[in-house]
């Protein structure tokens, strides 16, 4: 029984995951400094717009990817969890990450993703811990990813440990 | 759509794979030297029975796992290849691979296994090699795996880059 199951709702370019489980939002935090308070919500399930997705990798530098592609990923992932800023009426996809899986032993964690202007109060690290919270309530064991140099540091910081035993990411390329 | 997906025949242990496409057993390998002529098979839609899988496995020593989350495993893989050698009417599982994959962009492999009396031979390349021409196959375009120490000169040689651009392989470990 997969855990997160993709579905297409009325918008074309929107994907809407559906649980079996029954609520999976969480609100992790909250701020309530300015005139109307904020509030950061994570979801397993919320409808994320294809093109809002695009937005917020393009604004971490990321190469553009065809949207086609990008939506069979995420109808195919075990685990895909969207980070939101909700302000009054007005919400924002903020962070996003997903995992491939075999549903019994293996989880792999891709396209982590945090907007700059959400960076450097914890929101990545709320966003990782709510990943690991899921896969290991799926009973998942194994929890991997492969990470860029530049954030093994910050993966480190969460539990991941780069390598162990000797293991190395090897990534196939054509002769 | 999947490329791979797996069904359960009469035999409670055993995996049938069904794929869409038509044939997908290839004979790679004859060796006729003995009385009876022995051929080396891959197949990605051949039934596999669970215990065989498991005596292949120990073969290698590898840590016994739940026959029922080995299944599960199995049916939620991206694609599942079994190498035989066939004499006569006899025909042995000598060798096992399978990947996960968000069927868009990335593949991992996973549970690489040749049987010991097999190995030596240039089947686990062959394996390999099958393996991932059946990812591009499939437009795959990001190949993974994490290689124990031992075998990432194995892999070295199939094109399997380590570590590329200090990207590195993270396990997350409970605190």
């Amino acid at each position: 029984m997969a855990f997160w199951k993709s579905l297409f709702n009325n918008s074309a370019n929107a994907i809407a995951p559906s649980s079996k489980t029954q609520s999976e939002e969480e609100t992790l935090l909250k701020t309530g400094e300015t005139k109307q308070e904020s509030k950061i919500l994570f979801s397993t399930t919320r409808s994320i717009d294809l093109y809002e997705l695009e937005e917020l990798c393009d604004a971490v530098g990321w190469s553009r990817r065809p949207l086609r592609k990008v939506r069979k990923a995420m109808q195919h992932s075990f685990l895909v969890v969207s980070m939101w800023e909700e302000r009054g009426a007005n919400r924002r996809l903020i962070g996003f990450a997903r995992a491939t899986s075999d549903h019994a032993f293996n989880a792999t964690i891709w396209d982590v993703v945090v907007h700059p202007k959400a960076q450097g109060k914890g929101l990545g690290k709320a966003l990782m811990n709510y990943m690991i919270k899921r896969l290991r309530q799926e009973d998942i064991s194994n929890i991997t990813l492969f990470a860029d140099a530049g954030v093994v540091e910050f993966y480190n910081r969460l539990g991941f440990v780069p390598d162990p035993e000797g293991i190395k990411a090897m990534f196939w390329y054509p002769e």
